[in-house]
């Protein structure tokens, strides 16, 4: 394993392995790594030649002085646009100034974060920047709750709390599976779940469609506030949740 | 001469030469070439291995379904970025768009533009896409009208009438040279010149920093209206305009 420090260190790095015809995957990262992170860069190193892993964090995401910013219009507009304003837009910037100093061929997100994938993938896309973004599936816990960074935020009663998000789409799921379509009684069977956690406090809990992130769909989503701790998960209906 | 038709084609191409070390540097047109665009390839043919010339016309600027945009921040939002709402916005994201599928190393634009010539140096630097940004003195006419594409559409007196704009710059060089430095007197002295040529609607006529593009500063900016024929020209003052 190397360290490389600054941009230009990994422009040239990078840039040296395409021409010996070696494929670079890139898997961004704020730190605070966990097992999650860690299938993403199993499948970068299953696909690709050679592996980079950022670590970038900066609460401002911006430095003073840059101006410069890019958005995905629409996308950046719904739920987790709406829950946190700037949030997207602050993605997609920091997202495309990696692409632009490593320069990948293929690049990795989690299903966990759907809609920052899929929003990134359509970013990569429009900018023609030749990056592939491969989405790969949630990593969970024994019992079942989504890994995330923030899970270590969770206190005392917090934790067990935290799984109402996974038992909520695990009820979509089975009413999915047993026929029912429609997307306001699917939302209900996740709401109930939901209300029943004192501890809980929804942001959202919605079925929408997996490229649109707008209903209807077969998209479960859901964000819910766990004490001081902002938890989000999703599950496309029909497949299976394995908890 | 060789004819690249596709983003793959110029990734390919760009990513190979880079590999043999050879330096790329490239001028973004919207065809209607003249000599304007031909100093820029000469400069970029001195300074590059190998230069490529982009010819992107496009008035919606972006096809359907692409909803991924750039913006520059406060450079997008005066002069220029005011009489043209959203125009800045879709130059930042075409050229975004040319540099992640060419990965010049210097590109090369025009000081006539000299708004969008600092926007995108901004653009480059704050997205790390490690292009360096070069800005080329404006060609003039043998009278002083700077080059343009759009100077075909001016028509019969409209020709003569378009020199108002060189004469502005030369009037406000002309006080600056005298020792005038009050950007309000500089403006006026342009103002008058203009207002003495009836078929010139102005759309602004000021002396502004040569970064923000905002007062007070020594360069002096001038947008009009010919007719249908919207003009814009610049000059930094005390320097000489070959007129």
């Amino acid at each position: 394993m190397e360290v490389l420090r600054t941009v230009a260190e990994a422009r040239a790095r990078s840039e040296a392995w395409r021409c010996e015809g070696l494929s670079v995957g890139l898997v961004p990262t704020m730190g605070a790594l966990h097992e999650g992170h860690l299938s993403l860069v199993r499948r970068a190193r299953e696909e690709c030649d050679r592996t980079v892993v950022s670590i970038f964090v900066n609460p401002l995401q911006f430095a003073p002085g840059e101006d410069s910013r890019a958005r995905v219009a629409g996308l950046d507009e719904v739920l987790e646009g709406e829950c946190r304003p700037g949030h997207f837009e602050g993605v997609a910037t920091v997202v495309l100034k990696l692409f632009n100093a490593v320069r990948p061929r293929r690049a990795y997100f989690g299903q966990k974060d759907g809609q920052q994938a899929r929003l990134v993938g359509r970013l990569a896309r429009d900018l023609d920047t030749g990056v592939e973004v491969v989405v790969c599936a949630t990593v969970r816990e024994p019992d079942g709750l989504a890994l995330s960074s923030r899970n270590a935020y969770l206190r005392g009663p917090e934790r067990a709390a935290a799984r109402c998000l996974v038992r909520a789409l695990t009820a979509a799921n089975a009413r999915w599976l047993g026929g029912e379509r429609d997307a306001a009684a699917l939302a209900r069977a996740m709401r109930e779940v939901l209300a029943a956690e004192p501890l809980a406090s929804v942001d959202y809990a919605a079925v929408v469609d997996e490229q649109s992130f707008r209903g209807p769909g077969r998209l479960a989503v859901v964000a819910v506030r766990i004490g001081r701790t902002r938890l989000i998960d999703n599950h496309p209906l029909g497949e299976p949740l394995p908890v």
